[in-house]
């Protein structure tokens, strides 16, 4: 039996040493274990961000076991599952963080409920990231199988992440922003198939609505396709499309916030 | 021999080269030791902080060799000391971040002076973490026995860590917060069981005098006990008593900082 | 053929995935390669923090892959490059990051375009981290040639690190600073070297005017050669004198900020 890593991703920050506990149970467990750390850094409790930012980085991953915790619900009657997807497992609270992970990676074979794992240590109802989904991912890493460690559970009943949608509205089309980067980058719930049909073919440019202005901005590909200090509309590294600034912060020029209202539509003909 | 693995804490913050240049030095005397990072958070020179959460971390560790530089007095006389303490060893400076996590670990067998150990690189006394405490962990866990890197000292002699300590006065306790957490939760000086006899068994709230405010909190045991913007008084993942918000920032609602004190009372009968 | 470690060092931060999608391209190319983190808290865009950084490190470093990503005009034409330096390859874009690492190193032997390397994945032009510069790492590390992976080119046609250079006028000496640390010390360009001839051998002291003011400081070895709070000028962890405070930040104490001018004068004789 290999050994599978474990990746590692949590609103634990960087401060304290609650992602060092964690590390110390895993170790515990099994020496062999590599950890690798994604990000400690999504904002406390922001489900979302954390599932985004899980989802963005499993699609890279080799067979491994995906630890995630972002748990405002944490002692709670929420459960902790484990998800399994082809040679993927993913740990964490049934609160959302999962499911678009669980996508990327091709989708959810078995779900297991893993609240009551005979893993759980301590008895405190504040910390399940050390004492219930370390122990539980560092026994899927060392090789245990999921069904050992709780009950199946069926994958419809799983809660889902709530997400907005792009809306087409009077030929253009209202987006909303999904996260700001620690660049400023302004991700948007919108992709660039949404434009089709909004937008001419090869358009090099959208009118965009952000932030209280209106402005023509470049449809480009690479941050350096306007000069520095100019905003340029592009995919980022997950295929979303992002308001950026070359060299520059969008989301501080703009004045951006998660859930704002952008929208896009085609540059006047003749305009 | 078996390679035991280094643990990491430091107030070294993430914007620096400073835990990357250890890690190096450490890569240097012998590739195979693993490197675990508890924290580089700690605020700069925050001896407490940094102690306070060693202790934590390592009550969970296998057998390792622990790395902690928060050391505000590199370059001068302070002692460079390893704390034998069963199948661990505790590498620091002698300033009071090492001993509540002895005391975590079973107390110290044996404690060594390595301030000159011949371990030491470079003459600077900016960087003591680099030169001198990295290779001085780094030949521990590599098999190394403290006697060879060092002199042997009387473990009574090593300076302790200066903690408040709860005080009961007039049918109320006064504590202190000795930390707050990325959360917002505060760390209290006081323990669930010094409750007892001041609070009937099984209350399930007390009067909590903190932040210039008083107020009939819930005793709890998960944040979730209380609504969404709550206060809770709770055990936390060390077993000390902690002020939290569910959901929320307690820290930033009561505006407590480290060393506050906070009142604790039993809710008056028929109040 | 021994696999060798990669350091990684960035400005990706700490809050998003980005440095997690790195470490797990990398891991899918070998799982034995380890990663050793220098930092990923360069301030976006930083080049000259993050060659300094990098160059202060590797002077630390057993034979290794060192990887550094601060790269604000990725997706424009700037070259991404390997510089082979004895036992150790540099990997990232040719935009002045590097060679200060590189001469830290001993110097260039070969230097390699890799801008079109057939590792190179994804079509994105604004992730170039994980799409180009960790794949051609692990690929190194992982013992691939850099002649395999690029073209090679000529080491005088890299672009330099812009760097201040510290100007003698009058008797004194005008110096820059090139960075504050997370501890609030200020990193000049002057040396101990360039002193002398302009302060006595042995001198304890200098004038030093920094941030509007000016004062007689100690020239010192350790942050504790003055009391708490006041001001000392000493040789930092990489040889270079820093203003610094003991147990206090300098930068905050003096206003001092990259770039602002320090005036460093002998104590007038009698003075």
């Amino acid at each position: 039996m290999t050994i599978r890593p474990v990746t590692f991703l949590t609103d634990f920050g960087y401060d304290d040493e609650y992602q060092g506990a964690c590390r110390l149970v895993i170790a515990g467990i099994d020496p062999r274990i590599r950890v690798i750390d994604l990000t400690h850094g999504i904002a406390p409790g922001d489900v979302r961000r954390g599932a985004l930012a899980l989802a963005a980085a499993v699609a890279h991953a080799p067979p491994a076991v995906h630890l995630a915790v972002v748990d405002p619900g944490v002692g709670t009657d929420r459960r902790a599952v484990v998800l399994a997807c082809g040679e993927h497992h993913l740990v964490g609270p049934d609160n959302g963080l999962l499911p678009p992970a669980a996508e990327a990676l091709g989708g959810v074979d078995a779900a297991f409920d893993v609240s009551s794992s005979p893993l759980r240590t301590g008895g405190g109802e504040t910390f399940h990231g050390r004492d219930l989904f370390s122990p539980v991912a560092a026994a899927l890493a060392a090789g245990a199988a999921p069904g050992e460690l709780g009950t199946e559970l069926d994958p419809a009943g799983l809660v889902p992440l709530d997400l907005p949608e792009p809306e087409p509205a009077g030929g253009a089309l209202t987006g909303h922003v999904l996260f700001l980067d620690r660049y400023g980058n302004a991700a948007l719930d919108v992709r660039p198939s949404h434009l089709e049909g909004l937008v001419p073919p090869g358009a090099e440019a959208v009118r965009l609505g952000a932030g209280g202005r209106e402005a023509t901005v470049r449809l480009g590909r690479a941050f350096g396709d306007v000069p520095p200090g100019e905003i340029v509309l592009l995919p980022d590294s997950t295929g979303r499309l992002a308001i950026a600034v070359n060299r520059g912060d969008a989301a501080a020029r703009l004045g951006l916030r998660p859930d704002d209202e952008v929208v896009i539509a085609p540059v006047a003909s003749g305009g």
